[in-house]
Formats: structure tokens, C-alpha cells, sequence
């Protein structure tokens, strides 16, 4: 049994094999290949938290992967450590060996996470991109933005937090990778100035309005990750012209699809999966002029595959 | 984050306080104290087995357990590895962070199994052991009759096994632990000679008949703990003056007690939880004539607990 520390997975990182695993995982996970049993969870109530435990496999696959983590919403304020917490254990299907335990901290959590906010762009997102737009200042903005330099060389970002001092920071963050950041007072100015859009936050009413979305925008969103969550006005999905999820079956239970399914907004069939475009890049954006849309909540073929690029290195 | 091996988990075994500890978690179990969501699981077919991720906490505790682990099927014959696979983690519930990883390679499930059929024996055992009956001649048949050394004298010991050569190999190791064994041709026969009997099969029908048992027998049955597993006819239910469960709903759903249920020998309400017997003694045997069933299908409590046994050593 082997354990990586996280600078020892730091080290092991390929980012154009991880995403090209990321995409093989996707693609798999759409195609009915990939057995994932449902996820299990446990809340916490002092301090709060929530704790999940993914796991799973791709049929055929020599490793099955279980990735246990959660928020513990006070942990920065209360003890100085991240709120993500996660560790993943890569397990040998056919004798039951742990031959991995990547002790992460959560590092490829954020990693896998921010990875397909990157895909979604590659596969919908504008060509010419004119700004990009962030919401939220958490880690998750921070690296959903850097990655974002995989896929255009845009640096104008408008940036969105609801608060200002955690904005501030954000963007100095930002500006130190390379990007001219401009603090955004509302995200209706978001909308208004960018045409790629990644939403970050853990908003429960609509930040984005229907509105207030210019054509060609594409808008990766991915803070509605549990029940209760909702960044989109539901209306945007009635005006886009693809709506993509990264799991039909969860993003209908609790993504921004969900809001928009309940508000008769689409319906259940209008939902296309990411690895479906990814084997399909036909489903995805047609032309310059269409808003198309990424509802991503997370799934455990993301750890697996993850967790998998790294012990391959 | 600590990793204990095998051999350092062995240096930490104080069965004493294990016991005392497991005594807890289990009235703690049945007084509602424990947090258990359900058990996850994967099936493999090639090699077959079957895993678990069986997690959860006592309210009030500063630490969760997550114990994974399967039988797999083809392990000893095609890998010489054991069968049972299984590790534990223990981490912080305030924080999330990973405090223990025990790699105990299954063998403290082993050891909380064993001990449930010892606190068993202790609380609804006969006073007299005239014989000690055992089927089966796995690992389990093994510790659960040394176990039962912290709670009899009694040495004279009845085997039976399905395939005589693994008997023959199991009565060796008994030997060598200090009995004098007789293998049985018969589970009947271990009926009409013993009066505590502990059944470690994966049979799928019954193997004690009600008409074999003598009054003041005590059956420990832990085989059953999947569902279409069974060791013990119905009508023994019927017959025993005691059905003590480790978990109601658990053996509702796959124990022998179930088998008793959808035939009509007992009824749900029959059932006590061997928490509550540890609780208070006098739900338990109150003379010596009367029949004693302990149905043991494993409860993530005994994980949690022998995880917390083995760390504050």
C-alpha cells in the first residue's frame, strides 16, 4: 500500500492527461459504463458539515476508487484549514487490496471539479471569447478561472462576490495569475459585459437573470451541488440553446435543472449529457449566435479517473 | 494522519477493553445513540465478491468511522490472499480531517464478529457448557471457539464441516489452541451433544432442525448476513424461549430471523436487541432449560467501536 502526500500528488500532475482522462470518464459514464451506486452521506451539526462518500468503477477496470470528503463550513473560520476535507482510496477489484490512499486534502476534488468546468468550455463555450465572467471568490473561482486559460487567451474578467473585502482578495489572486480583473458591483454587469460565464457560489436564489444574458454567452454553473442550491434564473434555460448536464439523473434531482424542469422551463429530454458531447461534439454549440449552459454537480467518475491519472504517473 | 499496520494493530489488542467497548456501542445502538446510514455495496463478477462501505458515529463522539471492505470469493484459492479484505479510517467530525488509517487486512471485522458471539455466549449462554457445537471451518469457526475461552471452561468441542479435509485442518488449529475436538458427520449430531452452538456457514438452508436442539441451548447463528442466506430451521425460533437480534431491522431484512418471520414461527415484536439484553440482563436467559437464539448479521457499530479501542491504546 502506497500513500501520496499532497505535495507528492502535485508533483505527479499532467494536466493534459488528467483532462483527457477526465473526457474518457465522461464519455463512459454517459455511455452506461461506468457503475456508480449511490452516494452516501452524513450531515454534522457542530460545527455543520456535510460528508459524502463517492465510489464507483468503469467496467472492465482493474481499481475501483472511494473518495470520502466533505464541507466543514467552519473550518477556516474556526481552525485555519480548508473547508473541503477529502481523501481517496484506490482499491484492487479483483482481491480487494488498497493499494493507494491519496491523501489529498481535497486538492483533487477542487482539481477534478475545475477540470470540468474547463471541458464544458472546450466543448460549448464562444471562439471568440470577450470577457470572462466569475461569480464567487472561493477556491473554486480562483481555479475554474485559471484553468480556463487552457481553452482562450481572453484575460478581461469581471468578477462577482457578494462579499466586497473577499472580492478584493480574489482578484489580487487573479491578477497575480495573469488576468486584468475588474470587481463587478452586481452580476446583472457580469451578464452584460461577458460572454463566458462560470458561477461558483453557494447562492440559493438566482444570481443570473434570464435577461440580462447577451447571445452567445455560454455559462458553466456549477455551485448547485446539493438539494436547495440554484444560481440560474430558470428562464435562461427556456432561452439557451443547449443544456448541458454532467448527470441527467442528479442535475433533475438537484442542479439549476432541476428549478428549470419545476418551472416548466425545459423538460427532462431537452438535458444532454457532457459525455455525450464530448463522444458527440455535434450535440454541442452549432453557432456563434446560441447560449448554451452547464449544469455540473459532480460526479464519482470525475475521482476515479482523477485518482487514477494520478497513481499512473 | 497515522497508519497502523497489521502487526501494530495486533501490539494494541486489549480484548478486555474491546469487549467493555463493544458492550457500549451495542446498548448505545439500541438506545438510539447511533448515527448508521445504509450500508453501501458493489458487487464484482469476475472474481466474484462482494464490498462494503459501512460508516457512521455515536452521537456526541469527536470521531466517524468508515470501515470498506468484501469477501472475495476467489482470494485464498487464486491469490492465497484471505478472503476478507477491509480497512478502517477515523476521522475527525469536527474538522474532517483523516486521523487513522488502520490497514488491519480485515482482521479486526474478524475480531468484532467473534465478539459478538462471546458477549452473546456472556448474556444468554447456559451456565453448564456440557459441549461446545461449531459449524463450519472457516477463520471464523476458528476465533469465535477461542474467544469463547473468556467465557467457559468447557473444552470438549463438536465440528462440523461441509468438506472434510477443511475440517480436519480447522480441528488441528483447535487443537492446537487447547480443545479436544470430535468432528461431527452431522450438524445434527453437534445438536444432540452440545449445549452452545455457534454457527459460521454460508449455507443457504437450514442445517440445525428444532427437533435436534436440547433444552438450555444456546445458538449463536452469524452466517446469515446477506440476504438468501440461512443456518438455522424457523421452527428453532418457534422453539426458543429468547430471539435476540444484533440489529432488528437488519435481521428483519436478511437474518435467520427473517426466515422465522415470513414462515410464521415468530413475529417482529419476538425480537430483542442484544443491546437491550446488555442493558438489562434479565431480558436475557432466566433459567437454565430455556432455548437462546443470538442472530449476529453485523452492525457498523462494532466497526466503529473497535476502531475507537485500537487508537486510544
Amino acid at each position: 500500500m502506497k500513500i501520496l502526500s499532497l505535495e507528492e500528488i502535485k508533483k505527479r500532475i499532467d494536466l493534459q492527461k488528467i483532462i483527457s482522462m477526465q473526457e474518457e470518464g465522461f464519455k463512459a459514464y454517459s455511455n452506461g459504463e461506468v457503475i456508480v451506486p449511490p452516494v452516501g452521506h452524513m450531515h454534522f451539526d457542530d460545527p455543520q458539515a456535510d460528508y459524502h462518500i463517492k465510489y464507483g468503477y468503469i467496467k472492465g477496470d482493474e481499481l475501483f476508487v472511494v473518495k470520502m470528503g466533505g464541507i466543514f463550513y467552519e473550518n477556516m473560520i474556526r481552525f485555519n484549514l480548508p473547508n473541503l476535507q477529502a481523501v481517496m482510496l484506490v482499491i484492487d477489484i479483483k482481491t480487494g487490496k488498497l493499494h493507494y490512499l491519496l491523501n489529498d486534502e481535497g486538492y483533487l476534488t477542487n482539481m477534478r471539479t475545475s477540470i470540468a468546468g474547463l471541458i464544458a468550455a472546450k466543448y460549448l463555450g464562444p471562439k471568440q471569447v470577450g470577457a470572462i465572467g466569475i461569480l464567487g471568490t472561493g477556491n473554486q473561482a480562483r481555479m475554474q478561472l485559471s484553468l480556463l486559460k487552457d481553452y482562450t487567451s481572453c484575460c478581461k474578467v469581471y468578477l462577482w462576490g457578494r462579499n466586497l473585502e473577499s472580492a478584493k482578495q480574489c482578484k489580487d489572486d487573479m491578477v497575480q495569475d495573469g488576468f486584468d480583473v475588474v470587481i463587478a458591483e452586481t452580476p446583472k454587469i457580469v451578464a452584460q459585459n461577458c460572454n463566458l460565464i462560470v458561477t461558483t457560489t453557494s447562492a440559493e436564489k438566482p444570481l443570473l437573470m434570464a435577461n440580462d444574458i447577451q447571445p452567445g454567452t455560454h455559462i458553466t454553473a456549477m455551485g448547485a451541488d446539493r438539494p436547495g442550491k440554484q444560481e440560474l434564473d430558470p428562464y435562461i434555460f427556456f432561452k439557451a440553446d443547449r443544456c448541458i448536464t454532467d448527470s441527467k439523473s442528479q442535475c433533475i434531482e438537484h442542479g439549476d435543472s432541476h428549478h428549470a424542469i419545476k418551472n416548466g422551463c425545459i423538460s427532462e429530454v431537452d438535458l444532454i449529457e457532457l459525455g455525450e458531447v464530448i463522444a458527440k461534439p455535434e450535440l454541442g454549440r452549432s453557432n456563434e449566435q446560441q447560449i448554451t449552459i452547464a449544469d455540473l454537480t459532480g460526479v464519482a467518475i470525475q475521482d476515479i479517473q482523477i485518482a487514477k491519472s494520478i497513481i499512473s504517473m
